[in-house]
């Protein structure tokens, strides 16, 4: 018995002498009406070896084995699929956002903790109870340990046993080391955090050497990490934390993303991250852009380029971080981090925060995690309550070609208006006409309008109805209605909901 | 005789039975030392054929060719190729910028007049000598006629003879079409002016029919148009205008762009420019990114992310004009279309000038061309010579990560700085450092500073020399210097100059 979205795991006995990791000891196919899964197997410690897969339909599963070794060979079995846990994995929805398998949309604001499978247990629980209190929904995370600047622990357990002459040898995973992985993902979902897992990092710096690894290694180290994870729905897929450090060809990076793509028997999502320069995301096995842009965020009208080019998700993964540490990349204030969130969501994008206040032991909170310190956490939390209301499948640029006002929204039925740090005193109602043909604004819609103090973090509504009396080409006005007074000065957002009128009545 | 950068053309007498215009009659190799040249030829009416190609080296060059046709098979020749005409054709140069074959720069200030092919010819020429007086170098049009609004002309040439049926036959150009259009391409280069060709165009409307030609006809006109156009040196190649207004799927466009890629012997720059919906300028066969956003120069910080994406020369076409009628992208001031230059100049990417000011016959000077009235022109020439005066291959930002001042230059070398609309008071001297680890900024390095006024075109120097007293990690400071007193309010560039200095001496 198993449930709708939980991982389903069976075990074998394998052979004495251990099938080395290089390669998938066993596949597994699991099969449920029309769909089938060709799962890989991977071997545990011992004589121990898991297939694990995530049932998204529901009834009876049964699987079967092949394999080159006879104790895996021919196995078969079958489990019932009964009830509900949890939305399943996140995928691409709209084009542009995210939804849960079920169809839940998600929407990301993830925080950054590169560091944190590498602090002792009860750090890294106390850090993910942290950031789901804060209300953080994705953490961004590396599988291999972090050198250099800021780091202050090395880690006891390394991820493969090394050889006669002290090279790693990805062959021979160190079990321990991913158990206490699957239970780092598993912990992240108990708190209804997406695991976005960062395969490889370019902060090696030489010191574990793990950054040095053959190309094959890394495939083979890929390989195993897909086939003993993928059956998590929280896992996200990342290539790589500013991958341009590392000196490798891109192409190297594409078919490192094509294989994950390839083996991923449930098809999580896929990205690859930099510093200074962009990957090419129109590569067919990236699923959403994670772009590194030190200026993409602090203004508007920017980061909507990258839709218009990628025609995919865009996410903001490290927009600068709030913090006191003297790199110009790490103090940002409370302020201006929320305002870059903001602007990113009336981009039509989504963002990543961090924190990098620098801690009595010398790390900061982006590297090993800990207790949030910032006061922007609560006002992102704030915001993400803000994006779980939209009804719809996410926020998108009205009028990408030139709105002055950088509206967002689903035309003709819910907007998103953001005046930045500094509101003006009153607001006169407009809204920009979509550019598509459908949907247009027509005379007689009428709408209604909170205001959002996005610093504050209260919603309050005008009470009043806006009904459109002057619809043009590109905008459209309630030229009757009063106009809106605002907190002089305060960083506002407006939601305008249109509540009836023109040719239809209601909202869709 | 002939000489570099000018067309060969080669006349051969073919069959008395026309060969059909749907494949090259002939080809013709052209030979001189290491290089090879396959020309495609044409047929030019009755029984006469052509072979055009530019020698781009010296020396003799020899020709043969081949057809299934025994008068144009076999033939062979030879010519002597001495002295220079000219700086040949303009190609992608230091990734992000253009140059000539010689290796001359090209900065690319261009105007528009769609349909200035459909013009009479004394007004053809006039708009040419209008435009290169006021300084531009690029001339935007089409190839097709166009239909629709602000179109006063029909013209009595059409690229193709008529079935029957009143179809039309791609294998029967119309030689006095194609005549007239090399005339205006030597025009053109006769005025220093690079043609832009739109080989289609979205504004047929069904009133030529043109646009609904099949792929098998499109195919056959651009093997035409290449075979009879390649030996310009001034000829660049656009696809289409606003290619998403018709509705065709982008791999069509792909593989006419890829065609056009494999049949131009010369390898003239290719383009493709958008309307809302951007074309993928990763393929390879294009060789600039022709962008079209309404937003993405109005404000700093936009059109440079294009660079990122990309990597490569980012020209926005289209980026309204300035003139007086309703629609919003014609009803630009000068002072706001010549702002939206200089923002591009110092986000690393060129624009495209139009004008739309109703003429008294009801038509634009963006489509049939004729005086140009703004207030732009002027500006944009002068802001042409500026560029010219850049010692190195571009203008590139210096600190694309996120300069707050997006000051663009060759590091430790020259910088453009640019203030809008509306300059400060005063400046204190402030260089951004690169963020590649060459040519960092060191105390001591020494500059000069001019003053440019950007709309009454005046360049003033400081006099005063600016020595670096204080370098750090990501900008440069002379705190010793007095600030440089600005023309408040005005539209000012600074241009910044290195003289000498650090640990080593002049200016590279």
């Amino acid at each position: 018995m198993s449930a709708l979205y939980e991982p389903v795991e069976v075990e074998f006995v394998g052979p004495a002498r251990a099938i080395p990791a290089t390669r998938a000891p066993f596949t597994l196919i699991a099969r449920n009406g029309a769909t089938t899964l060709t799962v890989p197997g991977f071997w545990d410690g011992g004589r121990r070896y898991l297939a694990r897969f995530l049932p998204e339909t529901p009834g009876e599963w049964t699987w079967s084995t092949t394999s080159d070794a006879t104790e895996l060979s021919g196995r078969s079995g079958a489990v019932r699929v009964n009830g509900v846990r949890g939305s399943g994995p996140v995928r691409v929805a709209s084009g542009f956002h995210f939804a849960h398998a079920d169809g839940t949309p998600h929407r990301p604001v993830a925080t950054t903790a590169y560091n944190w499978l590498h602090q002792r247990d009860a750090e890294m629980r106390a850090t993910v109870e942290d950031i789901a209190r804060a209300g953080f929904n994705r953490l961004r995370f590396m599988v291999f340990p972090q050198a250099g600047g800021y780091v202050t622990s090395v880690p006891d357990l390394m991820p493969f046993e090394q050889d006669e002459h002290g090279a790693w040898d990805v062959s021979r995973p160190v079990p321990a080391f991913f158990r206490r992985l699957d239970r780092a993902v598993e912990m992240l979902g108990d708190h209804g955090i997406q695991a976005d897992i960062l395969i490889l990092n370019a902060y090696d710096n030489g010191r574990f050497g793990l950054a040095e690894l053959s190309e094959e290694d890394d495939a083979a180290y890929a390989r195993y990490l897909v086939a003993r994870l993928s059956a998590y729905p929280n896992v996200w897929w990342s290539m790589c934390n500013e991958y341009d450090i590392l000196d490798r060809p891109r192409e190297r990076w594409d078919r490192l993303g094509q294989l994950v793509a390839d083996v991923d028997p449930h098809d999580h999502l896929r990205s690859i991250h930099n510093l200074t320069e962009l990957f090419d995301h129109n590569r067919p096995w990236i699923t959403h852009a994670s772009i590194q842009n030190g200026h993409a965020t602090t203004d508007f009208g920017r980061a909507v380029l990258y839709r218009d080019v990628y025609r995919k998700p865009i996410v903001l993964d490290e927009i600068k971080y709030e913090g006191d540490i003297a790199l110009r990349w790490g103090h940002l204030t409370a302020e201006e981090l929320v305002d870059q969130f903001w602007i990113a969501t009336v981009s039509g994008c989504y963002a990543s925060h961090g924190e990098s206040f620098e801690r009595p032991d010398g790390s900061l909170h982006m590297v090993a995690g800990g207790r949030l310190q910032g006061r922007s956490p609560a006002r992102l939390g704030f915001l993400r309550c803000i994006l779980d209301g939209i009804d719809g499948p996410g926020l998108d640029p009205v009028d990408k070609w030139d709105d002055p006002e950088f509206v967002a929204g689903m035309p003709r039925h819910q907007y998103l208006r953001y005046f930045g740090r500094s509101a003006p005193a009153q607001w006169r109602f407009r809204l920009p006409q979509a550019t598509a043909s459908g949907d247009r604004l027509e005379p007689g819609d009428a709408f209604e309008v909170d205001i959002i103090d996005t610093w504050h973090m209260t919603v309050t509504p005008v009470g009043r109805r806006f009904v459109l009396d002057d619809v043009q080409r590109n905008e459209a006005f309630a030229t009757a209605a009063e106009p809106v007074a605002l907190p002089a000065g305060e960083a506002i957002a407006l939601r305008i909901m249109r509540t009836a009128g023109g040719t239809e009545a209601g909202s869709r």
